[in-house]
């Protein structure tokens, strides 16, 4: 097993490749503002637009879409979509960080927090155009790789936009509602989040002409990787230190987010935890620290951060063993199996 | 000549075949709330999203696209391309709504005022990844023509949010500010407007496989009709009666917008005249109806109106110049010629 130093190592050289794209991407379009908003919410400007480089995202969609398309001997190929997904998951953020009203993000002030609302929802507009440009205008790809590129980008990226549609409507509802379910959070977790990382992988299959069996796989492993990843986050968000998250402590049940640690209790529980549980999510009340800690009490009662714990392995399993019968090279896959123990917190060790 | 009802109903017949489309773009979609936000706002579904057919705009760039692309031979090909520009087109609409905080169009409530501004932005930025979608996914465009419409369709489809940036940047600068101009205001029209309209017409000749020469007149075709219409809507927000515009009468002076009739009084008036426009638009107070009387005697004293008629109808002319030099059945180009006059507001009448 390669050392944490040492996939990123591999990982950053194709991050690199993604920046450099993606700044020759907004310098192409000309002196607007507008494109300064984008790419300073990308880390190459600053708050007064002048050019910097700063932390602008791990770009890890793209550097491992890059990587895999290198692997299959389509780098060059590989670039112009790698920077569609890039582009695109910056774009969702734009957007998604005026509709949660954030105002920081990477340790910066959020595009609407800084140009306000109607020119992030504008830049955030410029942006998603840009993201199918730019495989469109790639000088190396063929017009059946764009069309295809194309046609399997657009689906995933609309699955991405219902998740975020299907994260308001399970938001709005109230815990205990019948719409509010495990099954109905996964979904949500599956476009908005996991639909995308499979769309990275996979699409460099998709532009090397790989056969169907190994784009199911490299779809697979993303997929699964990005559920994953999503219900660690949910977990680090209950039981991590701010050291480890970089948030506030408890900070999802202090806000009373219904994430799948809380619906698994919430099916799991008997009557009388679930009656404690919906005083505490469906009250105008604000959730105090000693209510959170209620709900912790509650979720250890139960074994929840065990349960959580095999689901994660499971999807982790899942995506290794997809990894695994792909036709690349051992120490290649070996890396890829090295993301998804990386990528994913060591939550034994919270 | 055509007479009005002649010219609508050529015209009418296209706009049906683009309801169809667009109504089989969002049955595809399956059973989101998302997509019958989209449908609702095309008026075909009512506020209780209940399917109906209610009013949803006159298709008329989508139905002037499709209609040349049947005079070229490519009713097919051409009806994906027409299809993405009346997707974008009301795409830019429900963002621009929420931003304008417009609560109606077309005498029903807006997006974001129906379901909440999170999902008339979310909702927006589904129908963006539509517009193109639609074309990749095209079962009759070679891989060839998606390109090629994709390529000049993103590239106008940029322009128009440009444009809108541009919008946002002139509205927020002060009268008397170097960067209000009128050549920045017609910079703002032609990408906001005119651009879109551009590639209305002109998309038509990609897809049918025209050359550069007719593509470029079909462009400058839509584009000067496009600056024609918008100074026209300037003009008659000024001077129209409430049965003329649907709006209120002097609605643009009310509100302070620095439209072309100002901003050529500006830069036509004297001093005194300079000064009494900064007074009345660079103030704190609201614009009363005796105030906007005070500008509108302005205009009529420098003679804005007789100005503005001019370069409508010289914008006009270049647009019938270009259609004349289409490689169309006379009969044709008469209906273009005959569409500039009817889209036209006669604005001798007013």
């Amino acid at each position: 097993m390669k050392s944490s130093m040492q996939v990123r190592e591999i990982y950053t050289e194709y991050a690199t490749c993604i920046d450099a794209s993606l700044r020759s991407v907004f310098a192409a379009q000309g002196d607007l503002p507008m494109y300064k908003h984008l790419a300073y919410f990308m880390g190459f400007y600053d708050e007064t637009l002048t050019p910097v480089t700063s932390y602008g995202g791990k770009r890890f969609r793209s550097a491992v879409s890059l990587m895999l398309a290198d692997w299959y001997g389509e780098k060059e190929s590989g670039m112009a979509v790698a920077t569609s997904i890039e582009l695109f998951h910056n774009f969702t953020l734009i957007h998604d960080d005026i509709v949660d009203e954030d105002t920081l993000r990477r340790g910066r002030p959020t595009v609407w927090k800084l140009f306000g609302a109607d020119h992030a929802i504008n830049s955030g507009d410029a942006q998603l155009i840009l993201s199918l440009q730019v495989i469109t205008n790639s000088a190396i790809l063929s017009a059946e790789q764009k069309v295809a590129a194309t046609a399997f980008l657009t689906r995933q990226y609309l699955k991405v936009v219902e998740g975020q549609h299907l994260d308001f409507t399970l938001t709005a509802a109230s815990l205990g509602d019948s719409s509010v379910t495990k099954a109905a959070y996964i979904t949500m977790v599956e476009k908005k989040t996991a639909d995308l990382i499979a769309a990275a992988a996979m699409v460099s299959g998709v532009v090397s002409g790989q056969n169907d069996a190994e784009c199911a796989a490299l779809f697979a492993y993303g997929y699964n990787l990005g559920i994953a990843y999503q219900l660690c986050d949910d977990v680090v968000s209950i039981w991590g230190t701010q050291a480890q998250t970089g948030k506030r402590v408890q900070g999802d049940i202090l806000e009373k987010k219904k994430t799948m640690p809380i619906l698994h209790l919430f099916e799991k529980g008997n009557n009388a935890t679930k009656q404690s549980l919906l005083e505490l999510y469906t009250s105008d009340a604000h959730m105090t620290a000693a209510d959170a800690q209620t709900v912790v009490t509650l979720l250890d009662e139960h074994e929840v951060y065990a349960d959580m714990s095999i689901e994660i392995e499971k999807r982790a399993m899942v995506a290794k063993e997809a990894a695994r019968t792909l036709s690349l090279q051992p120490d290649q896959i070996d890396t890829l199996l090295d993301i998804v123990d990386q990528l994913l917190p060591d939550i034994k060790k919270i």
